[in-house]
């Protein structure tokens, strides 16, 4: 039986959140990088992997092309031995993860990735210029999001997410939560309950945490914290 | 054990999902009404229920609160006996469904809500002005995302999106290709495959798909075409 391939670039948010979580769970897996800046996702040989052309996606035995995170995360759930905690085989569990998993498309996922679009890699990508008004239109959706974390998801006093134990939940959100630094906003400025999470999320999966943010920690200029590595 | 509470308003495409899976499924439930029109998501006895204040949303066994309807479906999945083909326990074909359910939160979801809400709702709860280009720009990437379902997801000639039987994919896709309907939009016009496929969704759902979808063909201009009640 062939080995799980894993095609992703550390840029993208999801692709670091099956880079941590294959890593940590020690799942054994083929790297096969994918260039996004080189736009290697763009190629026809890319097409015939992914026909959606984005990372991050898996190929795997009888030659399923699977791609979208989340459904890669639940397929691995079925194929692979992992601890439960990652995506709790109790119903209610995780039910409560699932509804973050679906909650955060059109939240934590969409919000912050639009920022660093519309605030960095557009502007660099395509030369747009930064309308401050719609800047701070998206800075307002982005704070109000993670204002909702704080005090909805952390506030009770969980240690993560969903419970005192780390899921797959916590990876999606702190891998998306990373993405606007490197446009030069601090996501867990204000927010001591975001910090403290974030910072138990990279301890638990580190290091392959900080080896799969080594680019955002590089390009987030010096106005945000970051870990010295 | 207390029956599944399921809060929903017709108006929205995944409550109309939900609705029309729980009567086809004859999942027994307490119907909750939650009229969106008059802003009833939006007090505090219905925060109580669901925190996001949106629907669909249920109230289960053990006083689960769950939202978020991608979600729901998993939940009842393992909760309550229905046929296998509405979400297959082979690991391949759920990742498929999975794969699609997670790929329409950015796609099939977002484009044909985005272009209702611009063309219809704005206008007629805020006084928003439809801007020309602006709404060419949207109705544009609906276009493009109903011409990949066209050409990949039916293009191999399934009866289904995935497959040749009907699954909670099905459902939810054509929940969302309804509702743009309502502005005016025949998202079926010159694609054959989605005619023929929406046709057998109705077919399969019936009579609960019409009923779900009264106000929606009661809405749409006489320009669009929809079945006579």
């Amino acid at each position: 039986m062939s080995k799980l391939r894993y095609f992703y670039d550390l840029m993208s948010q999801p692709s670091r959140m099956l880079y941590i979580f294959l890593e940590t769970t020690k799942t054994p897996y083929e790297r096969c990088l994918v260039n996004l800046g080189k736009g290697e996702h763009l190629t026809d040989k890319f097409k015939a992997t992914n026909r959606f052309q984005k990372v991050p996606c898996i190929v795997d035995k009888n030659d399923l092309h699977l791609a979208e995170s989340v459904a890669i995360v639940r397929y691995l759930a079925r194929e692979y031995p992992f601890a439960d905690h990652w995506y709790p085989k109790d119903s209610q569990k995780r039910a409560r993860i699932d509804e973050y998993l679906e909650w955060q498309q059109h939240n934590t996922r969409a919000v912050c990735a639009t920022y660093f679009q519309y605030m960095w890699l557009r502007p660099r990508l395509m030369g747009t210029k930064v309308n401050p008004e719609r800047a701070e239109e998206l800075k307002q959706k982005m704070e109000d999001c993670l204002d909702f974390i704080e005090g909805d998801y952390l506030g009770g006093g969980n240690r993560f997410l969903v419970g005192d134990e780390i899921s797959v939940a916590d990876l999606f959100a702190a891998c998306e939560i990373e993405q606007p630094k490197m446009a030069g906003f601090d996501p867990c400025a204000g927010r001591p309950k975001m910090t403290a999470w974030m910072e138990r999320v990279r301890e638990v999966t580190n290091p392959h945490y900080d080896e799969a943010h080594k680019l955002v920690y590089r390009i987030a200029p010096e106005s945000v914290p970051r870990p010295k590595l």
